[in-house]
């Protein structure tokens, strides 16, 4: 659990924005079984006046901030006084309790949103498409049977992978602002790289190139990214039938989820000789 | 420019993916001007078989290669031989060229995109409604006027900034997972601080919290993000009226643009005792 906030401020993280999660760290000495914590990942369904109008994957705390900060970036509202009710939806089934909020809007943003719903029915770029990370888990699975590649790979291949990547990327060592995609044969060379201000799109670039040189499928492969692993991303992975991926930053909790549920190979915080493994760790030697 | 790739795999990052950008250096020995590059943003728009599907903001490159993965990902394709055509279109407006992708599927690929386009019309999250960067921005401009808060800010007060919001920030200690937003009054008090998986979440979360304290508006904050600035995050602090927007990472080609049009003073890699400004450098006194 984290320490309560000692800032001054409203602090609207709430412990809900970690879960517990177990681990094994790989290491000089070898491997060993830690607790640790990863950030919360859940869907959240918005619903004007009843009626769905998006989806987010978001850190659970803070929900109504988020929606009212949502709507008003979109210009839906204005500001408080367009908003007559906003509420997390009861009645729903168990798993999805908290994860729907409704929005009853005042005056002329009410006219807004139906003109809103009309107009565009705006549906999240991602696979998410329940209103919990369960319904999002299993309906991915029905389409995508779990990981069954059998092969390994040594710790020491897994620890340079990043190291590699970052040396094929061209852009960022100029921008600092790009994230980027790698994928690596089972023999730790790389196949395919890309750089994107938007980490899904890294990834949907290198596996989109194999799709489109007729190198699919992509069972024999380890897809590396730079940054954190999210759902979106270990979904992807799992559509394309990667059995690896390795992450320099921290996987979610949702990303950990869908790893485990489908047998994919989840490593996070690969840096130096060390990193973690959260999920199918009979792929990895040391 | 970036030097060419010296890997043995393909690289798709093309030079598009970068564009020259002149800044103001701040450090300990005062300002000055540097030319420099940020990564490229645009709005990509797929369309299938003629009608708008998706827009997703991206770094220009390996744009084919970025459809083909992310109609895999969301299984509307399984492999090459459901695409049938996949172009650029032409015979757009120059400023949209290179921005809109036609896709024609084969077989049980274009019913699954009929159904795809009856059941759901994706549309992206983000204010991101044009197919080209200039039209995103003249679209935000009509409806929010140009910022013309006056105050300044001394360096001094810039540069604790990260430090204050990292102090804050309970959970991604924990994590090492999350994204941080924070708003600071103009004497650089915290007053607002946020965390979520998506650093988009933690600005609305923080923008939304105000509005719904009735403090709006917000022409006397600085919004401080914990990662880089996109396009979005800029449209977010337009829209809340905030005249200062401070990064520890990159800011996007599209952010920086956006950011001059709207007047608004954007700061990159607030780092120890330096910083970039990108835009509105009257704000900030050395």
């Amino acid at each position: 659990m984290p320490p309560a906030s000692s800032a001054s401020s409203e602090a609207i993280t709430a412990p809900a924005s970690i879960r517990p999660v177990d681990l094994i760290r790989v290491g000089p000495r070898g491997r060993e079984s830690r607790a640790d914590v990863a950030a919360a990942e859940e869907p959240l369904e918005i619903r004007l006046h009843g009626s769905p109008f998006v989806v987010t994957m978001r850190t659970p705390g803070a929900d109504k901030e988020l929606v009212a900060g949502f709507l008003l970036s979109e210009r839906i509202i204005t500001g408080i006084d367009d908003i007559g009710t906003i509420r997390h939806c009861t009645g729903e089934d168990e798993a999805a309790a908290g994860n729907v909020i409704d929005v009853v809007l005042a005056g002329g943003a009410a006219d807004r949103a139906t003109s809103a719903l009309a107009e565009r029915r705006l549906v999240t770029a991602t696979s998410a498409c329940g209103v919990c990370g369960r319904r999002s888990i299993d309906d991915l699975m029905r389409d995508s049977p779990p990981i069954d590649a059998a092969w390994t790979m040594a710790s020491g291949v897994i620890a340079a992978l990043p190291v590699r990547l970052r040396a094929a990327q061209t852009a960022f060592e100029e921008t600092g602002g790009l994230h980027a995609a790698g994928l690596f044969g089972c023999d730790g060379v790389l196949t395919a790289v890309a750089e994107d201000v938007g980490r899904h799109n890294a990834v949907d670039k290198v596996i989109g190139g194999k799709l489109l040189r007729d190198e699919m499928p992509l069972s024999g492969q380890v897809l590396c990214v730079s940054g954190r692993t999210s759902f979106e991303i270990v979904q992807k992975a799992v559509v394309a039938g990667i059995p690896i991926v390795a992450a320099v930053s921290a996987p979610s909790s949702l990303a950990i989820d869908l790893a485990r549920s489908a047998n994919l190979t989840l490593l996070g915080f690969v840096r130096g000789d060390t990193f973690n493994i959260y999920s199918g760790a009979d792929r990895i030697i040391t």
